[in-house]
Order: C-alpha cells, then structure tokens, then sequence
C-alpha cells in the first residue's frame, strides 16, 4: 500500500505490528482514529501507554496488578485455603469471567518444556512452595491445558510439594458442555471415560 | 470478562472501541503491549497521537495531509492535466497502490445521496470547479464506486463543469479480472456488454 502521508503511514506500520492485524485492517483502524475527536484519541493512547507504564505484577501471585499486591489477593472475601494454578493471566481472566471461584490464584508464567529450554527456575514453582508454607494453603486446583506440558507441570509440582500437607486437584477434563461426543478427540474421550462419574454427583449447569 | 486490573480493563475497553475488535480480540493485544518493552509501546502510542494531532487535510485536493499541500500535489514529477475525483482517501491509497496513476487527485468527501442529507454543499464540489478553472486541468477522470449515488454524483459534476474546456471521463466497469462471468452482478454484466471494446483496444494487464 502507498500512503501520501507519513503520519498515515507511520500509524498503519504501528497498529500492523498488533498480532492479528494486517496493513488494511491496520488502515481502517488508523482511519476510524482520524475520523474521532482528539479527545477520544488522547483517552485510547493514554489509557495504553499508562497501563503499560503503571502495571505491575503481584507480589503473590504474579497475576497483573494495579499495585504490590493484586486485587485478587487483597480482597479479604476470596478463600484463602484455596489456590488456583494457572499458566498465564489470560488463564486468570478466563476463571475469573465465569464467576464461579471465589479462591486465589498462581500464575506460574508458563509451562515445563525441556524441549523449549523451560525449566522450574524459569517459572514461579519456587514461590508458589513458600506460598504454599507461609499462607497454609489446604488445596492447590491446578488448572493447565491438558497438554504433555501441563501434565508434566502438574506431575512436577506435585512432587515438588509431597511434603506439604496440601491437597492437590485437578480441573475436571471432558466432552465440553455443548460440545458433540462424536468430534472429541480420543485422548478427552478416553479420559472422560476412565474418570467416569455416578450420576448422583453429576452437577448441572445452569444455562 | 472479568479483569482484576483497572489499568487492563481500561485499555481492553478502549481497543474493543475500535471497528471490528471485540473483547477478545482486544485483551490479545492489550497482553501483546504488556509483552513489549515500554519503549515499543511509546512509539505505538505516539505515532498515533502525532497521526492525529498533525494530520492535515491538502489545501487543494483535501487528501490527507503532512503540511498544507499534500505530497501528492506537491510533486513536480506529477501530471498536473489530470485529476482524479474520489470519494475518500481510502480511494487514493488504493489507486496510488496500482502505481499506474500519475496525475493529481481530489477528494470529495462523500457521494450526493439526498436521502441521507448529502448534498453538493457538504461536498468538496465547488472547490474542485474553482481548481478546474485556476489549474486548467485537462480531464478530471471520475472514479466513484458505480452505484446510484457514484452516478448520481458523476452526473451532477458534469453538469455542473459542462462550460468548462475540461474532458470527463470515468474508469471503466466491467468484469473483475479473474472475476467469473456467472457471478458479475446483472448491472455490471450489462454495462460490460453496453460498453464493450474492439479486441484490438483491449489491453493486457502484465501479471
């Protein structure tokens, strides 16, 4: 594309940068902007440049935070007993947004992947041990894709805290709700199947 | 969704404004920001407050603009007989993207629609006559979309340009090259019929 403009041109290379986004989006994004007032402008600038600027990670639970400690952490009606282990804070927004826990969460930054030269020291396995010492944690829900990667994360830690008088769970892995028997893949089925459940404990969800 | 950070929620919110992001998609590049370094993040938001605040509009053509006349117009190397009449400045950017265009353009800002309340006055339509008559330009090629409100506008423009030693012209309609004859919609296939060419005119575009 030939822009007359370097401005036009210096914001399309800017917002094609953003995953996802190719020149002509990246134009009809540049486009919309140029089309609001400048005080509309200022706020989504602003509002991008101080998140990166002022974010921070929480001291506990390595979550995004808006201060030392995130606002999960620090709301004293969440269970404290119980602690979620997550790969990331994507992972977070995703429990988070279904409104059903009410416990607090670990974000251990990623996975181990020897292959990927991912090893414990590169993620937060060591501070979720203190944590689980210090805050006597009576669960860990490790909640991670059900990968070769998150099971051996979740084998790892395990281990790492056998020591500990702390129960560990894991999600519930299944034929998603909505979701037809006939598509899943063999690993979900067979696993579905071995992990059977009686139908008395089977818990409805409501629509 | 729901974010534990303010900061996140805010500039969530503020992509998800612009066209075509949704929540989802707003949050994966909010986190691809948070993943870049700060000054990364800067130039993103700067190129687009600058784009804003600089952006002016050419003195002649109404094209966007880095100064008072655009670099379109400014460009001595540039066929100054002829001018390309244009709805918007998307039009620009794809013709000069053809880089089969040397002459000069002008943007109208619209197309004549009476019903939606666009008349020759909301339109750069006697800024282009005053430019006709003071850069005795040549021909004015007009390239609008072939709709009622292109025609329409193509119509009024000659009318109202019709003393003027100036030659009209509009692009051609006609089957998209690599279009299929069984898909082309009844108006273009007519049109293409109503306006066909002696073989030996037909010029073949280089692949």
């Amino acid at each position: 594309m030939i822009f007359s403009s370097k401005l036009i041109e210096d914001a399309v290379r800017e917002f094609s940068r953003l995953p996802g986004i190719g020149r002509k989006t990246a134009l009809r994004m540049v486009l919309h902007l140029l089309k609001l007032e400048q005080p509309e402008v200022t706020a989504f600038t602003e509002a991008l440049s101080r998140m990166r600027s002022e974010i921070r990670f929480c001291r506990d639970c390595h979550n995004v935070s808006d201060g030392e400690v995130c606002g999960i952490c620090a709301n004293p009606a969440r269970n404290r007993s119980q602690v979620c282990v997550v790969e990331n804070i994507r992972d977070v927004i995703a429990i988070e947004s279904t409104q059903q826990y009410n416990g607090l969460y670990h974000v251990l930054g990623g996975m181990l992947s020897p292959l990927d030269g991912i090893g414990p020291e590169q993620l937060f396995i060591a501070s979720l041990h203190d944590r689980v010492v210090r805050q006597e944690t009576g669960e860990l829900i490790m909640a991670l894709s059900p990968t070769i990667e998150g099971d051996t994360t979740v084998y790892y830690i395990a281990r790492q805290l056998k020591d500990l008088p702390v129960k560990i769970t894991t999600i519930a892995r299944g034929i998603a709700f909505g979701g037809e028997l006939e598509y899943a893949d063999e690993m979900t089925l067979a696993r579905s199947i071995a992990k059977r459940l009686p139908v008395e404990n089977y818990v409805k969800v409501e629509q």
